[in-house]
């Protein structure tokens, strides 16, 4: 029987309610697939952390959590108490390149009895992947301010590109698409606009598709695909992004198939060299936190990848169809919540789909 | 009788196809305004003028084009046989630069006639403008790479705010915010990734803010803006953003209206020391180019917003007003062109809008 050490992470907001919904439907596929999860939970990369310790993390997290095979994340950011870059770069942003999660991916995905705002779509129209580089690129924080406080104050930003950066996530989304049917791969660019760096991604893409015949490739500027999303989603099949513009395209392909609020997203290590974590595309949502509502599905969703990231791909399927099950059923037979039109509260949906593993 | 020159510049494509049918509408337009318009055509811009000259523009082009009163610009772009950068970096980007164009301003409105993307949105629902900056930020050309061709390659491209860039098109989305009913401006962001270039632009907004205290501020980050859009773009009024932000905003607001293929772009320079320049946001879309089928309706809207520019509001309105009546039509009583579910030409649709004037 193998056995996983996941380190869970509530975090802030709603994360401190939808992890704990989310476990009963991850521990009931895992025994039902003969998996072992040793979880261990921690109360840091969170307000109430800082608040107490005057940082997001303790000395030691970094050896810490290494020693897991994954992490389970909720939601980090409590404006009200941590300025965001403190409680983001201090955490979630630290983790990604301590680790090197250098992969970003994203499922945009319409599920059923999910309304899409867009016109005359169905489940199965649209299911595709963002991949996103998670560690350098726009991200970079080199740069700085000059003749500050006068009229010729200049602020400058470097975007930082290597080889060695860019490759790898080109490499992981190639083989990604070569796995799938469809073998697309679309990548997006902006070098008629940003003519040094994105021409270098370009041909980094170019280059890379060399090792991957069968691998079907086109480019879009950003500008034309953020359109793209909204006008032909169906056309999609791995897209792979930069940093800011996977950021831009994995929120705005959910917002296209209606699921932003559950839709979940993982920060791979795909070499394994330290653990990968996965934590919702919802934030922790101070608005709706501490009443119960928060819709728990994003966090399930992320312990299906989870699944299949260590390795277990059919249990990471038959959690993710129980949750399509769940949400076939429409607010009248099942404990959805608020924002799906029902009145059940976190919990109750979260047992919901436990039931129907 | 005011006068008016007016620099025509067709450029490549179908820009060779509207530009011409846009004419007939805008000289309606004039006479019934009594303007008076002097238009000069310029072949310059175009893959032709490259192919005979090795330059996209001759020598004095700048003297030439400083003497107008403004520029009606068709598409730059054609691939096989410009390399892209040559053409934009030696054309559209030059002169926004060179004649400090430096807003960007693009309508996104639902047009009656034309199907949204969108479920359940009708003309009246979406009405709003982006105001991009659109000679600095993301689009500087600093940078460079080292260590090329080895496996720590790197690249560098930086991103240039200056105090004096930044608070210029600030102004200019604060004042237009503030003549507006809504008095409701936008500002994107995405200060919790992009750690250092973007915390400024937020600062520079919060400053500008206090001398606008009339206008109701927010600000997203582009990630959540651009989601945003598609599902709540009826929240919008005046959305201010970098380079980079309005240029994919531009896009994707008309991607939801469906007007992608109709929208028009201002590049102003509201301090009028050189020429605004107006073109719509479709490019020479080599595709159906030379087929006499492209929509001019772009271009005919650009011309509206040049009347509008060289300040006479009721001109400008009442040429929208008859795309707006033409397009009401539909295509069985309109000559609209195929990508309107019409079998009307350019030059149909041109002349059935200068009719209506
Ligand atoms: C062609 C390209 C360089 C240009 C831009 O990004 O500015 C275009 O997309 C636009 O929006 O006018
Ligand atoms: C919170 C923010 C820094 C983060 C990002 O931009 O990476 C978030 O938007 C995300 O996509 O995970």
């Amino acid at each position: 029987m193998s056995t996983y050490r996941i380190a869970v992470i509530p975090g802030d907001g709603i994360g401190k309610e939808v992890v704990p919904a989310s476990l009963e439907a991850l521990e009931a596929t895992a025994a039902r697939f003969g998996l072992r999860l040793e979880l261990t939970g921690f109360g840091f990369a969170s307000a109430e952390y800082w608040q107490r310790h005057g940082t997001m993390l303790p000395d030691d997290w970094e050896a810490t959590l290494r020693g897991f095979d994954a992490i389970l994340f909720g939601a980090v950011g409590w404006p009200a108490v941590v300025p965001d870059h403190i409680s983001l770069w201090g955490s979630l942003l630290r983790f990604r390149r301590t680790f090197d999660q250098y992969v970003n991916l994203r499922p945009c995905r319409l599920m059923p009895g999910v309304r899409s705002p867009l016109a005359g779509r169905a489940p199965g129209d649209i299911d595709f992947l963002v991949v996103r580089e998670n560690t350098e690129g726009e991200y970079s924080s080199v740069g700085g301010r000059i003749f500050e406080g006068t009229e010729r104050e200049t602020v400058l930003q470097e975007t930082v590109m290597t080889r060695v950066g860019v490759d790898r996530v080109l490499r992981y989304a190639y083989e990604l698409a070569d796995r799938r049917p469809k073998r697309h791969l679309t990548s997006a660019t902006k070098s008629n606009g940003i003519a040094i760096s994105m021409p270098y991604w370009d041909e980094r893409v170019a280059a890379m598709g060399e090792s991957f015949p069968g691998v079907r490739v086109d480019r879009f500027h950003i500008d034309a695909l953020a359109a793209e999303f909204v006008l032909h989603p169906d056309r999609f099949d791995v897209v792979v992004a930069s940093n800011l513009f996977g950021d831009i395209l994995s929120d705005l392909g959910p917002a296209c198939t209606g699921t932003l609020g559950i839709a979940p997203s993982a920060n791979i290590n795909p070499d394994r060299t330290a653990p990968s974590l996965f934590e919702p595309v919802h934030g922790s949502a101070p608005d709706i936190a501490g009443r119960g509502i928060a819709n728990p599905i994003g966090q399930i969703w992320c312990a299906s990848m989870m699944l299949e990231h260590l390795g277990h791909p059919a249990a990471a399927a038959h959690l993710l169809g129980a949750v399509e099950d769940v949400l076939a059923l429409g607010p009248g037979e099942a404990p959805l919540t608020p924002d799906l039109h029902g009145t059940g509260t976190t919990a109750e949906l979260g047992h919901a789909v436990a039931e129907r593993v």
